[in-house]
Formats: structure tokens, C-alpha cells, sequence
């Protein structure tokens, strides 16, 4: 398998820690993409219309997209697993939380277009703040229901990790972590998980 | 239920049609909800910290985000049916069809937000230059897979065909059907199944 790949996209980094967590990385060959809203990656392009990473290239040609559903079909290769519960409560609330951390990246990543690419004299405030809010609103719910997370090692705690990890890299300023003792507590333990640290390991490197 | 929801978004029809497919309309109780990305409705920030619509407020209080995993949640309340297929290449397909149309629509919600919401000084022409681009590639290439798409109603071809009206609704000066006739004549025949039509009533009268 090939994946369109960025280092420093959260939702590729989801789809490396999950990967890793089913011992399938070893599987998946890493293609480089430079994605962008504005400037095209046609290598990209001719896999994901929609030009944005991840996207995974089957071997028999079959292209799937975007983060959650690579994600399942990785999981769905290895019997057993954890990372997709069946269906009941447990599928729902780790679908849930995935969709609260790429909530959250989807906000940070459009604060960053808008504060990073975007020319300075066209930049709104109010963008600006209402994504921010976002971000914001969520992080508070999730520290009111971080000490439920528990042992859970799924793809909802798997998002909600990589969300709190692109905001360490890219809004450090934000200090997500004040007045959030229990989430930083639970992401400090979570983010010490050696697939985690595998794939920390391998996208220092590369 | 109890489904947060706003007649215009696209998100909420796909969820809407979803459940008329299954013969769950009836149960749920829409809650009009005024999503915006600058201005805040306190009453759908309460349920979803993201303040977006879909979200679906279970019997139990569990609240459920974003349309894909209300639509699955849903599917999961009637056995035996066909709108999220099993494990296996029509699950992968319809998983992956709903990745497009979903990131048409998140493409043509940015646009409109850049052409609608944004002050006109700060618009910024490559940013709708680049998200239109994403819509007009993902286009192009469900116009060489339409004539694949038989009679599969499942949530990769209710989204797309969500996507499609969404364009017709917003955006019918880009005449998606030109040059693109497998496509326009599958969504003709589509739109007028019966769950699509009867949503369609519903959000015409309401």
C-alpha cells in the first residue's frame, strides 16, 4: 500500500499511529505530497481530486480517502482489533470522538491558512475567532470527560491525541493545557504509548 | 432523536434522506439551528462545542456528530439494510464515494463563505480559485465512474447526489452538467427516488 503522505498533516500522523497500533505499517509505503489550498500537487491531485493527504493506493489500484475511512479499512485488515469497536455505544462514542479532534484540526488547520497563507491584508479577525472558539469550546467538553477515557486505545482517543499534538506543534501559544488538568494529564500518558513513540520516532526522521 | 438541523445544509439533506431510506423520518424531531462560522448559536454549541449542524441528540442524551456517523449510526437501527455495506470492496467504495461528496461540499461551504460571509476586502481570489478547482477535478472524475453506479443507493451515492443539488442550489452558474452527461443523467434519475423526493417536500414546506 502507498500513502499519500505529509509529515506534518495530523490526519496522516492518525493514520500512521493507527497503522502502527495493527502492525501494519511495515505495509505501507510512504509517498511525500506537498498539499496546499492554493498550490497544487498534481501527483496528489491525479490520486484525490480533492488534493489533500491522507490518501491510501491500494495494490490493486483502488485509492481511498479521507483519514477516518483509511483508517477503518486498516483495521478492518486485522481481526480482533480494538481500534474500530463493533457496533453499540462503544463504536459510537470513539466515532464521536474522532469526529471532536478532527473538528478541532479542521478549525486549526483553517486558522493557519488564514494566519500563514492567506496575504496579510485580506486576513479577517472574525475568522479567525469563531474558528478559534471552536477549538476552544471542544477542548473544555473533553476535559470534563477525559477521565472516562480510561484504557481506551480507538480511534476517537487515537484523533483526540493527534489533535492536542498538532496544537503543541503549531499553537503552543494557545496553552491548551491550562485549567485542563485531566486532559493534559491523560494526553501525557496516552502520548507515551510506544506505537505513538514509533511513529514520533520515524516522523523525526523523515 | 432529535436532529439539530437547518434546511439549507447539505449535510443535514444527506442525513435527512438517510433517514427516510430507512424508514426512521418519523422519529426524528428537527431542531432549526442557525450554524455560522462567525456568529455563534449558543442553543447548538451546547450540544456540539463545534457548532456545526448535523447533530443528533439521542433519547439518552448522547449526542452524535458528524453526518457520517449520524448516517451510520441511523443505518445501524435497521437490520438488514444496504445504505453502509458490509465489510468488503462495496463498503471501501461507498465509504470513499461519500469522502467526495463531502469534500465537494466542504470545498463549496468555504467558497461560499469567502464570497458571502467575508467582508469584500479581505476576499481573497486564490483561495475560490483553489477550492473551486478541488469541486471541478472530483467532478471530472465522477463523470468517468457514474455509469458504474447502477442502482447503488448507499451513503456514497446519496452523498454525492446531496452534493450535486448543493451545487444546483448555490452554485448554478458553474453548469456542472455540461460535458458531463453520465453524471447529470445519473443524478436525474436519482433525485427522483422516492426517500429523495419526500425529503425534498419536507424541506420545501419547512
Amino acid at each position: 500500500m502507498q500513502l499519500m503522505y505529509s509529515a506534518t498533516s495530523p490526519y496522516v500522523r492518525k493514520v500512521m499511529i493507527v497503522a502502527q497500533e495493527l502492525g501494519l505499517l511495515p505495509r505501507i509505503e510512504r509517498l511525500p505530497c506537498a498539499a496546499s489550498p492554493v498550490q497544487l500537487d498534481t501527483a496528489l491531485a491525479a490520486v484525490n481530486p480533492l488534493a489533500k493527504v491522507p490518501a491510501l493506493v491500494l495494490d490493486d489500484g483502488t485509492v481511498l480517502f479521507d483519514s477516518p475511512v483509511i483508517c477503518e479499512y486498516l483495521a478492518s485488515l486485522q481481526t480482533g482489533q480494538a481500534i474500530f469497536p463493533e457496533n453499540g455505544p462503544a463504536r459510537w462514542r470513539a466515532l464521536r470522538d474522532q469526529a471532536l479532534g478532527d473538528g478541532i484540526l479542521d478549525a486549526a488547520l483553517l486558522v493557519r491558512y488564514e494566519s500563514m497563507v492567506r496575504p496579510e491584508m485580506y486576513r479577517w479577525d472574525e475568522w479567525r475567532t469563531g474558528q478559534m472558539a471552536k477549538i476552544t469550546r471542544t477542548l473544555d467538553l473533553l476535559e470534563t470527560e477525559a477521565a472516562g477515557y480510561d484504557e481506551r486505545a480507538d480511534i476517537g482517543t487515537i484523533a483526540l491525541a493527534c489533535a492536542l499534538s498538532y496544537l503543541d506543534f503549531r499553537y503552543a501559544d494557545l496553552g491548551w493545557r491550562d485549567g485542563r488538568t485531566q486532559l493534559a494529564g491523560w494526553f501525557a500518558t496516552f502520548w507515551q504509548r510506544e506505537p505513538v513513540q514509533a511513529v514520533m520516532k520515524i516522523q523525526a526522521s523523515a
